[in-house]
């Protein structure tokens, strides 16, 4: 598969569908995500209650499920979101955010893989290996350690195992099904340096499967490349964060076909 | 009424007292809707305890009540928030946002308008119209339908029965009491592609109409010119998203009689 | 001291060190709070379950309570996350956000404080004293009067009696220890026309006290001297609030050594 072309066609059809995305997410990022949805071209809602998630994820064609500033209640919205998304079959994803740095972050993580079927498992790599390794802490919501050849192992084996595509974010993207393992070389420092840029990814990670549900691997594959792709655009408008941001939307908004072919660094499938 | 003076008038007022609007809105455009209000000259605050917002509400000069990430203990907040503008003699204002997308929101908006007196709502077509018609349904927190001469008679025979303000947001808005009826030609198409521009409307409506309670009709339709003129302003910056809203700001801020007076576009009433 | 040096010494060790500072702030200004942290060079960190705030606490160099948009339950965790820092000796800011207006604020106030120990205390004028003195509201979330002698005179008393750090922020900002005062005279009027600038100062302070622990009231002095010269540089650039906080963000990540060492204005200890 090109994997050019094949990220030209999933922005095409979220341009096209608007997909409507369903989120509960965290209050940080509430408003960052659902801007970068409405960038991107697909057309957000977040909804957490108890009483409605149900309802609202069985209208939506993805769900995201993150658990930064989680509580108890949250996590069980998530999981009816969650069980209600895999009786429709539509894509979920999931976001570990602060996995590995406290207990009730990874527990929660843990339960909602346990209740309900996570199709993709999107984080940076101490939050992800935090979820199997007891050994692995993460800062914060911040990695502990970069992503090397043992943790794309360990992402291959979680990927197997669980019989889901793994995601990892880092200076170099590793996404794996267990088979197939891409990596992606786009992005900017500057995407650290931004609140939510990492949920983000999980939203339009999110919007990117809704329009490839047969091709999972793939569509998150692709959403990194051009993720990453409007983060390096943006980051060489003034190498600042605030303007970054402002950027940042601009870029998943207008940039397109050309952008793509020229600049997406998309190695594999290993 | 002349509205171009009358729109004038309404946003001195507002510059000149800074009236405090007390906001129980959703998590999404909590920091969005307060730095509308601060641009334009108003004074916001959100607070939404069960044991506090009759207290907020009564120091407010108008509340908005906005169902977007609603639950249950929310309702009952904008419940009583409600009624204590009412006893305070202040104008409230009601987001219905998501209405006809979940029951949940259906049955709280409709709970909302029978527990405290709502003096205006404001929304999209599928939301306002989905309060009092089963058979509209609404896309996540867009509207699934645009403005038409049936919407427009709706809206109208809406207002009569409930004795309120109905505004109607779309390419062409519609503001009506019942008697009388205002359309707003100003807008932009970005406003569409920025989280919580909507949101940020039932707000500054709530400002104009905290300026001029005794006129709320005109008040509302001054509120979606100028927001309107606004976002026109600010979509010919660049014509994306992140920098349009960044200029939006700017705009509410700086924007004032000489741009009313060139390029508001009301007609009406009818 | 030095006290520009000292500033120079602080800012260069959060961004060596990138001390995680955790928030439970609210609602409206996690996203902002995040965003002012990871442009000054910190980690910032939200986190408010009471089965999680502990652990999170623990793992932090600095913790920040912030009573905006609060409710029960959040006040439990902000006891809860304060004796967690109070245990491992990190500094805890308090952000009395609406103190003086609703009884429940005032009360939340009072009963962190009296509930754990807080190290700082950072509002605006009627905020702080309205704590101590039944007689001072505060309208909203603004101050309802300025900074004159007499406030100057009762933070000191404030800081005597409870021991803390009273950082009192206005045109002019006043921080004592009730000991020795610091005036800085750096800030801008757009500081006060965009949602969370005080609130971000809060966080900020944190991050500074998280890097000279043993020296509270020249950390606090440091961060607002830091702060409010980011905000005159930001003012600078077109005087209007979006593009304000665009830029603000910008300078706290740009801003360094020579900006301090020119144009901080700190006078003092009295």
């Amino acid at each position: 598969m090109d994997m050019k072309s094949f990220t030209c066609d999933c922005l095409t059809a979220i341009r096209q569908k608007a997909p409507l995305v369903h989120n509960i997410t965290n209050f940080v990022v509430m408003n960052s995500s659902a801007n970068i949805l409405l960038a991107l071209g697909a057309s957000p809602v977040m909804a957490h209650a108890r009483n409605e998630v149900e309802d609202m994820a069985s209208l939506a064609s993805a769900v995201v499920l993150n658990i930064g500033t989680l509580d108890d209640l949250w996590v069980e919205s998530m999981i009816l979101a969650g069980q209600s998304a895999n009786r429709k079959g539509i894509p979920v994803v999931l976001d570990p955010v602060g996995a590995g740095a406290t207990q009730l972050r990874t527990k929660a993580a843990r339960r909602i893989m346990s209740e309900c079927r996570v199709d993709v498992i999107r984080g940076n790599a101490s939050e992800v290996l935090s979820l199997w390794d007891a050994d692995v802490t993460t800062k914060g919501v911040e990695s502990s350690f970069s992503l090397s050849n043992n943790v794309a192992d360990s992402a291959v084996r979680i990927a197997q195992v669980n019989k889901i595509v793994v995601a990892i974010s880092g200076v170099e993207d590793c996404i794996t099904d267990g088979s197939s393992t891409y990596r992606v070389k786009n992005g900017h420092a500057l995407m650290t340096k931004v609140t939510g840029i990492g949920c983000g990814l999980s939203a339009v990670t999110a919007a990117f499967c809704s329009v490839k549900p047969d091709a999972l691997l793939q569509a998150v594959t692709a959403a990194f490349g051009f993720y990453g792709l409007c983060g390096e655009i943006s980051g060489g408008v003034t190498g600042k964060p605030g303007t970054f941001f402002t950027s940042f939307l601009d870029t998943l908004y207008a940039a397109g076909t050309d952008e793509i072919m020229e600049s997406i660094r998309i190695d594999g499938p290993f």
